[in-house]
């Protein structure tokens, strides 16, 4: 660790804690690892599937990782959090996990990952998404979540959009 | 008001604040006017747009009117509003708009009035969508989200689905 | 219910849910139906003992009771609770309980009943103790905390410091 | 940091953030300084005043420091933070800085230190006082809050009852 605070920038990996696909799990856990590669820390819901897998990733290759929970117990933080954020608040931690990141990749993900892409738009944080979610309203596709094919593409376009977004 | 409490059905409107196109306005104050008087109080955000027009047509029905307001100034509440929550938890306070509902309507709406249809579908909170978001993952719909096409429709669909839902 | 929004003043009425004495549990009922005969509606945490007594003297005279729940369900509020706003924030939601309120009136209470009186200070609502908390810094009681004797006196000061306040 | 996690015990320092006694910031310094020569990590609400210089003792040592901030922006942490959560809650956001703590020291402190003691009473999470609130109830004096002389005597207490705990 740095003697003086070098602040990590910090990007979210969100998607869904149960019934998450082994493509969707193998593809969070590059995610974790590309951005551990870059210097980039992740920052999740805590929990299991999804965020397990990105933690995993990430600490494989030393990489930071923050899991903001839903529940007052750090106990419940995957095995591959560093630092846990027990928060007691149930789904309404989503949107501190979208405000912790300077970008957010969603990968899969259930209703849960919805409301966090929906906070990061509201906040104006950058979101790709790996398989996840699309909308529209009236008819037409809004185009402001961004698509990835691969783990390594999603996150070369998070950290270009944080950038630029300064 | 009754002298014991008899809960009053609270069934919430969302969409935008600002923005707000005059049919969504005539639809929100619709909907807030059939709601009162089917005898449903209306809880929102509290502010501007759609949420002050449906307090205006609950008012002029006679029905209560909750708004729980992002700010911590119940000042900030539309001149509708009976009841202000004022919460101080910015958009966090969203969540608390749809879990104090038993039934959701969504009118038109931005980032801000998905965050919280995808909130209800995480609780099971049914949602009705005028004109509202529509949804999709992997590229195929998600039909959770009902549609209606008159305020009418809507609020009789949204109090028969949050009596199903018991 | 008016036809326009005539906003009711709501004083919040805090004190412990449970291991509450006879004697609180009396004097808290005593202050709901003082608020209520005085037009003034009771906010609270929704829950039981010195929360379920101000609900139930304020509704017997026919007063509007707020409850503000740490559960997600509305069928945890006492049946004395109008209008239940269930949040799923735990412990965070006794901030939401001060900020509704123009004035606070502590029973008794236990530890968090002092983390609603230490918000309501931060926040510079007036708080009126009736056999609750005292607080000291460096061995100097603080006086911030106003003292009453009776439920009457308790209400009649907590209205009028909430109308000097504005 | 380690390539798999070993969680790092976090203990909060709270206090007051302006207008704070310069022996005071000097107590915070000492503890942050303390904590982490024993490789515990410092969570803290992340502005300044004791919580700065906390945290600029910490990381004068090569500690971890986590600041969950009031507001929405990274930027507001103090330049000694090195993991900023924005949560965008305001003072709801005290809960959440003593959740994440296995114990709290508190030094000094307004109002919003009292909420923070008080949420750590709620839990059950040990408070160590150093020159802090004391509290009483029906002139009886509550002992729950430890008190501390020294820096060092603080951080060696909440070290030992956080171990106790478990």
């Amino acid at each position: 660790l740095p003697t003086h605070a070098e602040k990590t920038m910090l990007i979210a990996v969100i998607g869904g804690g149960l019934l998450v696909s082994p493509e969707a799990l193998r593809l969070a856990e590059e995610v974790g690892r590309e951005l551990a590669r870059k210097g980039v820390g992740v920052v999740c819901g805590g929990l299991g599937g999804v965020m397990e897998a990105a933690c995993r990733g990430a600490s494989e290759e030393g990489g930071l990782t923050i899991g903001i929970l839903p529940t007052s117990r750090a106990e419940d933080a995957n095995p591959y959090v560093h630092v846990p954020i027990p928060t007691g608040l149930g789904h309404a931690r989503n949107i501190l996990v979208v405000r912790s990141a300077r970008a957010v990749i969603a990968v899969d993900g259930g209703y849960g990952t919805l409301t966090e892409i929906a906070h990061a738009l509201v906040e104006g944080t950058p979101v790709v998404a790996l398989q996840s979610w699309e909308i529209a309203i009236d008819g037409r596709r809004d185009e402001a979540v961004h698509r990835a094919a691969t783990a390594q593409e999603a996150v070369e376009l998070a950290i270009k959009l944080a950038r630029e977004r300064g």
